[in-house]
């Protein structure tokens, strides 16, 4: 991977605890994350104390935390299973976020040795992007690789990363239907490539392993698509899809690119994935609006900002989306309610630092 | 791989001969092309008689030939230099078209075994591509591999794939002013993986090692697109950059894939890329009005076959970029010329089979 220097002070690791116990799971990543900051937090459904190992530098932030920023009253904003992590990403005030599932641990590359995920999604945030024309040699800018023949020359400087999307070796991000389709499938394929996912192309956002300027595209990391029956797993959730999906839309208004591939993560087993069907079905129909819906969007000259373009494409979900069902008005009213707590909550952080 | 069914008669492989010697190249590749048939088109500016190893089944078209079906008297359809290849794709009657350059070798996996690019290319055209959603975990179709989470299920029954476009370890392709730069860089990275580009993203499809689905997008692999000072170095060549945005325009119009990925073949050195700077830059320059030109056309409902397209986009080009350069007049002329030559052609063929 190319050389970027990394500093220590610009990277918050964010992490949603779904279990008490972090012992292996810190362990496991202590090479990789001890020279960073962390945050944890805890899902707000679980009761009792974390276990954290010493040797880290983190804050804790539990549900009192959580209701001190948002209030205790019923908000549009939820914070429970997999969506406490966006707390983190909420209260972080550092330029770069990596997330990483707690039942994910670190994978080892076609040779054997271990990968730091934290190095190359930083890696990928901090080399450009290109997405408005494809490199048929994947990242033009990894060391040993270049842009092909006939690549124009005036796209070569490549535009900022927004997102960068890792992905998994083991257990990969299959949906309850196709985990239970084929229960013994495992990705055992290391694809070593990154490559930015092309202009107005939608992708399938996993929340498993990822990494993200805050500064360029926070406010469009919003858990706002919750379905009625979610669970506490992966599979049943679509709120990192939708998400990807604005982010993805904001990044092609804005001319920031999103990068996918490398790194994998070692992604362990969890849950009965046949047990899980009967909720998948209502997310997996729901995609056949969402997608259609985020590939025609198409946001005004005026939205300069991530936070105008949530604001926008709210109002979008309410106006095209709403009448289709009730879960897209409550998907509109967070994104809206997202975007005063990112405001509220950043000029108070620049306050404090003021 | 996933393994399909190759019908021997449905595949022609094309190779243009640069070289009168193909011994060691057709050596190379005989566990490979001996099955099949192959089309040898010798470059019509090359003088002498090729030397053709025994044991293979193939036609070869020479200078006469070319000129009893384009005719001796100037034509705007040019078959010298890399662009002899194309005069095969026109007389072929086969279904898929394989197309590999003469300076390439077959290329060994990451396991050090031979890779069959034809059995690869043949794999990627006959099983399904997903242009309209991006798959982060590559082909969907692929074993042991699927579509991620979020995928919306109405998109994964996928579209017909019309291109597939392999790679190249050794020397990659690159242009003169990057082989200039970097003279000592060598592609070495084997990327275990096959992608559908999106659709409306262009790609700079490369010549030299190619499939595609004759029945599905020929007309569209139109050798227009000639610099003046043309020589017989890859990278001094723009008509295949040319006839793959022709082609890319054309799946995206008509609901057909590009893919890009696997097979590699091991590329050899030919030629000084210093000399070829001169040259080449034209090819540079004109690139930052092709790009554009082709990412902004749209075609009309009208245009229902790949020759209906290619007509339309020969009015745009003489419309929309003759006024800039007198090649694009050229490049007009020879997409119409080209068309009225595949009907002639493919209406002779069908005659004589029937």
């Amino acid at each position: 991977m190319a050389q970027v220097n990394i500093r220590d002070d610009e990277v918050d690791i964010v992490i949603g605890a779904l279990h008490l116990d972090l012992t292996s799971f810190m362990e496991d990543w202590r090479a990789v994350f001890s020279r960073f900051h962390l945050i944890i937090v805890q899902d707000p459904d679980l009761k009792g104390d974390l276990k954290i190992p010493g040797g880290f530098s983190f804050d804790v932030y539990m549900k009192s935390d959580i209701e001190s920023v948002v209030g205790s009253s019923s908000s549009s904003v939820v914070f429970s299973g997999y969506s406490c992590r966006y707390f983190g990403y909420l209260v972080s005030h550092k330029k770069y976020i990596i997330s990483i599932d707690d039942d994910c641990i670190p994978a080892k590359d076609d040779k054997g040795e271990l990968i730091d995920a934290v190095a190359q999604h930083i890696t990928n945030l901090m080399t450009p992007a290109t997405p408005f024309f494809f490199n048929t040699l994947y990242d033009p800018f990894r060391k040993g690789t270049d842009f092909v023949r006939g690549y124009p020359f005036s796209l070569r400087s490549g535009v900022q990363c927004g997102l960068s999307c890792g992905l998994w070796l083991n257990l990969a991000d299959y949906d309850a239907p196709t985990q239970a389709l084929k229960p013994g499938q495992r990705n055992s394929r290391f694809v070593d490539a990154v490559l930015t996912v092309p202009a107005r192309a939608m992708l399938p956002v996993s929340g498993i392993n990822i990494g993200f300027d805050r500064e360029l595209v926070g406010p469009a990391m919003v858990p706002a698509f919750r379905l009625a029956k979610e669970g506490k797993f992966r599979w049943e959730t679509v709120e990192d899809i939708w998400s990807g999906m604005c982010v993805k839309v904001i990044c092609d208004h804005l001319g920031y690119g999103v990068k996918s591939g490398l790194p994998y993560v070692w992604r362990n087993e969890r849950g009965n994935a046949v047990e899980s069907l009967k909720k998948e079905w209502e997310g997996v129909k729901l995609m056949e609006e969402v997608v259609p819906f985020f590939q025609s969007m198409r946001l005004s000259q005026g939205a300069v900002t991530a936070e105008d373009c949530v604001i926008e494409m709210a109002a979008a979900v309410k106006e095209r989306l709403e009448p289709l069902d009730p879960v897209f008005a409550r998907a509109s009213e967070a994104m809206v309610e997202w975007v005063k707590l990112w405001k509220v909550v950043t000029s108070r952080l620049s306050n404090s630092a003021a």
